[in-house]
């Protein structure tokens, strides 16, 4: 092992298996983690090596990630992975523990986050039962067809129509939809796994029942190729849609429908049906239903959410190891190299990075751990409020869209904090972002997001100023606003209690400052929406001109939400004693760090109504460059706690023994363009150039 | 064309052509530019064709462009470009106009960029009159080999040597150098052209001269490769060091030395020379040669300098047309749709980078004409100060530093802003940032450059402390700071006089806020380096603690440059009658909105010592809101007016037609992965998944 990375090691303070528990929830799963990755690091086929991915063109890729999801299934069933959930892969969770240890984008990821759980809370009972057994055995792998070429997030204004045909005029026996695309900009695009690999895609398309009536968006079961011979079924054109900046395994696909007849029974019809004789009607579902399908489609949202404190780990332990072994510019003794990690500017960059990915993690586990219990409270005819749905929606937009910004500018500067060698494809820091910035865009785009935060939002600040309503709010997460919200429309002047510096490092200090902070940007919001109406403007007018204020006001919603979730996991960690005093020590310096470095960003926020004074304000950045100090000698020691193997990190630079360079080179020799010498363009191009014969000057100069 | 875009067109107040000629610097500079990328543009024989690009491999990639270049020299000897120069094609301004009109990345970048440069200014008469030919024919093309893979920045710590051996102890006649990488982290790593293209480096080693001094870094000419077949000689091993997030074209490489020995004149020798006995001494040059040789390596900064205005503009350009183009939410009738550009949110996102692309392109101009006024003024042999050349370093470092970040990102936030399709290579967008990325990495790391920044500033800081020597400053960039720092000395408080928010819209009172606001930094800087000082800290460790400060600060002296270069550049093109009162007054919206812009973005800076009072702050972000309104009906044709051709901006988003959807699906259609159906996955993976040939859980779950 690389003696910096050695001596790193030993000067942690803490035992970082403890948090390595911590993240995997208890030892057991940690063991059944690391079992599960050796499965694939050893398997006899080679299949999932990822040692040639940057070499292979990107056709080679995809069939390569195929080849690794075929593996992975009969895997388990060789192991007997998921036989308790009777071969469903996708509710077991060795299966994911199986995915993530693949370290791979698989082609066929939607049929698993998006088909599966469409139809299962979608479709009645005895379409779940024909489709779920096909969907079991892979003879069917679906996918989720939403977006369209020329329409994204406006659902509304999706083109695509499933028209209904009664028997009596040409339909299918029961009756058909003819699902059909009517303009080039009807097509869907985007959907992943539709392009190549999906025989069956969930189709969102505008139902026009039996009178003719539009009745806005449903989902059907549309068949896209033969589960036989995987040949295109009548009518229907699909293919993939082209490179993209990343996450090319995937075969992202376009799909044009030209009238294509499907039975009148592939509407998924938990919610609304259309009878044989084309009449349509909305189903007596319990309000809860339909709440349990509201809450399932959020869970991807968690998962983007937890997403976020994992890549965050992935690129910060690759930075953090690297900038261990790094050397750069001398130290005082003018003949021994300062390791980069010391630089603090390379500290500033990276620890709270390394501190967001702690606390991300902290924010996803209870984002989900809140679904979970409200989906099981619905299921168990417990009540479930409207607010308690609309407030988790807040929290799961709020947190998605700012964690994800985090997340994706958190890679890059990760990855320039590499300097040139961050530019390698080698380093997995370019693979790792590209991919990842997926993730600001789906599943609700950041930018959209904050409007739903602050028109949630907005009524509780309704609530308060009235005093009718609040006590709806008891157990949600905005409640938590509520003393601010008071004070402010109390007219009482809120202001930080820090007399000196150490005040200011106090953890609920902090986050009394970023609820004051919170709560007076949402009431400004809420203010510029009244004055600009007052002043004439119409409300959709006013909206667009809070729309910069929503952004911000939904940012220090998150801020303040992820460090009280940061503070309170830390003590649930505690009280539960799987950490001892010093795993909760070091977490509590990243509280910290993570408290006070966004406060320095954002300072204007905090001084210009006179929460803190400009005195106050002036210990912010010293308090920071002490945490720098602080968290430096466990720097290494919390990114290993991550456990990140070398095959998931898939990186010379961030590799766990240090063995940097030799991995540089070893990725340099391989690209083919080193496959002959002299290289590939010579013969064919520069030999022409070199030994001239590329024409000379003529007497005069003519034009082409 | 498309009905939108035609209506932004028509209602821009100013004349697009007017601005054209501005940045081209005049009619004939556009109609030549015009000319040329005509002359790629219809190139019968196609080489130029970039229509393939994202679906090649790496490795046809590098060889096309390779093939574009040879291409290139053959059209210039045709039309008889660069025959002015004697054949010199890097000499020939059309040459550039020609490379800027290809549009992609050529391998061969390194020979006219660093290594004839390098040729220029480090060799002697006679040097130059041997090698400058050679390389006019491309008999030797080179490339420039500094950075090795242990060590980038910090030169004093390379470690190949050139070691001098005199003709009696075997070396060749006259002495030779023998080059020699002594170690594997001493590997020449990264040189552009070094890997496959080059057949000579331009090698920085450390001279160990005939008494076996270390003399420290000089520069070798090293030929790697024969001249004849282009084979390896002796001791040279050389490949690409691998696939890069980006500039992919480019054959990056690596090289080690095995003992190689180059005659002793190959040694760089204008400014110090070895004799034939091995002694080493320094060649007395004058002093305004060696600022030469340094004011000519700064050119390259003030290239990347300029280079940020434009990747900008050809990302704001791409994002607005395509922001015109398409539609999301409903308008207040419910039935017509809404134009992403409408939307405030979108337009504050994408107008600051508008104005900072237009903002770049004067202080770029204007750096660029600086550093030529003293090269002539030296050449000439008139006196030039060091004072002046550390000012210039200073100017020239910041903003490489501020703006490739900004450029960076923006770049970025433009794909980000173009919502799903922003993710598709078609898009241009992926390539155009992920090659971009390697602007802030290059040519002096962003993070590591504003210490030198705040090195040279804090001697007029002192200066201006002890009262003594400011004079010499009176021509220099950062002289304009001296106002304000000793208001900061005297302890006269400044304050922004603006009474109303109109006043808060006054470019003078903007502009005096950006210096007040650097100059307070900069005071802070040296504090905090005095008071670490004093409290026991070596200068060394005070030094690393002030480095988030010296960012910072060095952010706020770009802002403070850019903003002033950017009202000297709108007055010094009214002055000359270019522009019309039209130009000028959108111009100066675009001047109002960067200072906006920044000044919300970092508010803190401007409250926290009284500068601003909250009152005043309060005007900052509505009137960034009144600028976007301002914008908004000029913004197709600000875009219009970098007049970035469909062939230049390669980009299916932000052709000037508008024609954004068919020109997605025509891009998606020709992916290889749809050249075949079922797709290349089917037959050798999925087939055996959904026909059932991946096993069955046996009776007993057993472990691998």
């Amino acid at each position: 092992m690389n003696a910096d990375l050695k001596r790193e090691r030993e000067q942690a303070s803490f035992d970082v298996l403890k948090i390595t528990h911590m993240f995997d929830g208890g030892k057991a799963a940690t063991d059944r983690r690391r079992y599960l990755e050796r499965v694939i690091e050893r398997d006899p086929t080679d299949i999932f090596s990822n040692d040639d991915n940057h070499y292979l063109h990107r056709t080679e890729r995809h069939v390569r990630a195929t080849a690794k999801h075929v593996r992975l299934v009969e895997i388990c069933r060789k192991l007997g992975i998921g036989k308790e959930c009777g071969g469903e892969l996708c509710e077991s969770d060795d299966f994911y523990f199986l995915l993530d240890a693949v370290a791979d984008d698989l082609p066929t990821a939607l049929h698993w986050v998006m088909f599966l759980p469409n139809i299962k809370t979608l479709c009645d009972d005895e379409q779940q039962a024909k489709w779920l057994p096909l969907c079991r055995d892979w003879k069917v792998i679906g996918c989720y067809a939403q977006t369209e070429l020329g329409h994204g997030s406006n659902v509304r204004a999706l083109e695509t129509t499933a028209t209904f045909v009664p028997e009596s005029k040409g339909g299918k026996k029961g009756g058909s939809f003819v699902i059909h695309s009517p303009s080039m900009t009807a097509a869907k695009f985007w959907p992943g796994t539709l392009g190549r690999t999906a025989n069956h895609a969930m189709v969102i398309a505008r139902l026009i029942d039996g009178e003719g009536v539009d009745r806005g968006i449903h989902n059907f079961i549309v068949p896209l190729r033969s589960m036989e011979d995987h040949s295109l079924l009548p009518g229907v054109k699909t293919g993939d849609i082209g490179p993209k900046i990343g996450y090319n395994n995937m075969d992202n696909g376009f799909a044009y429908f030209d009238n294509v007849e499907i039975p009148r029974r592939n509407m998924a019809m938990r919610f609304a049906e259309v009878d044989e004789n084309g009449k349509y009607s909305k189903k007596h579902v319990s309000a809860a239903a339909s709440k349990v399908a509201y809450i399932t489609m959020m869970q991807v949202r968690a998962m983007i959410v937890m997403g976020s404190s994992k890549a965050l780990a992935m690129a910060t332990t690759i930075n953090i190891r690297y900038s261990a072994v790094r050397k750069q510019g001398y130290n005082e003794d003018g003949k021994t190299e300062v390791q980069v990690l010391d630089y603090k500017q390379q500290q500033h960059r990276i620890f709270p990075l390394l501190a967001a990915s702690y606390c991300f993690f902290f924010s996803g586990r209870k984002l989900w751990d809140n679904l979970k219990k409200i989906e099981h409270k619905l299921i168990s005819k417990k009540p479930v409020t409207k607010v308690q749905v609309a407030d988790i929606h807040a929290t799961s937009s709020a947190l998605k869209s700012f964690n994800t910004m985090v997340a994706a500018d958190g890679i890059e500067e990760c990855r320039k904090a590499c300097g040139g060698h961050g530019f390698l494809a080698s380093s997995g820091l370019p693979e790792l972002m590209c991919s990842y910035l997926q993730s600001p865009t789906v599943e609700g785009d950041n930018h959209m997001l904050p409007q739903q935060v602050v028109k949630v939002l907005l009524k509780l600040v309704q609530a308060v100023q009235s005093g009718e309503g609040v006590d709806a709010y008891t157990t949600c997460d905005s409640y938590s606003l509520v003393p601010s919200l008071k004070a402010l429309f109390s007219g009482q002047r809120e202001k930080c209690l820090a007399v000196n510096k150490t005040d200011m490092k106090d953890l609920p200090t902090l986050l009394l400052a970023f609820r004051h902070r919170a709560a007076m940007l949402l009431i400004n919001v809420a203010k510029q929406l009244n004055d600009d109406v007052m002043n004439g403007k119409s409300m959709q007018e006013a909206w667009n001109y809070a729309l910069v204020a929503m952004a911000k006001s939904s940012k220090a919603y998150s801020l303040f939400l992820l460090l009280r979730n940061f503070m309170e996991g830390i003590m649930e960690e505690q009280r539960s004693k799987l950490l001892g005093r010093a795993e909760v020590s070091v977490l509590g310096d990243l509280a910290r760090m993570f408290a006070l470095y966004w406060m320095e960003k954002d300072i204007g926020d905090f001084i210009h109504d006179g929460y803190l004074t400009a005195k106050q304000a002036s210990w912010v950045a010293p308090n920071v460059l002490e945490f720098l100090d602080a968290i430096r000698p466990n720097a290494v020691a919390l990114a290993d706690a991550r456990d990140l193997s070398d095959f998931r990190l898939k990186s010379a630079l961030g590799r766990y023994d240090g063995n940097v360079y030799p991995h540089i080179l070893e990725a340099a020799y391989k690209d083919p363009l080193n496959s002959v010498d002299p290289g590939p363009a010579y013969d064919p191009e520069l030999k022409r150039l070199i030994t001239g014969g590329v024409g000379v000057y003529s007497g005069t100069a003519s034009r082409l």
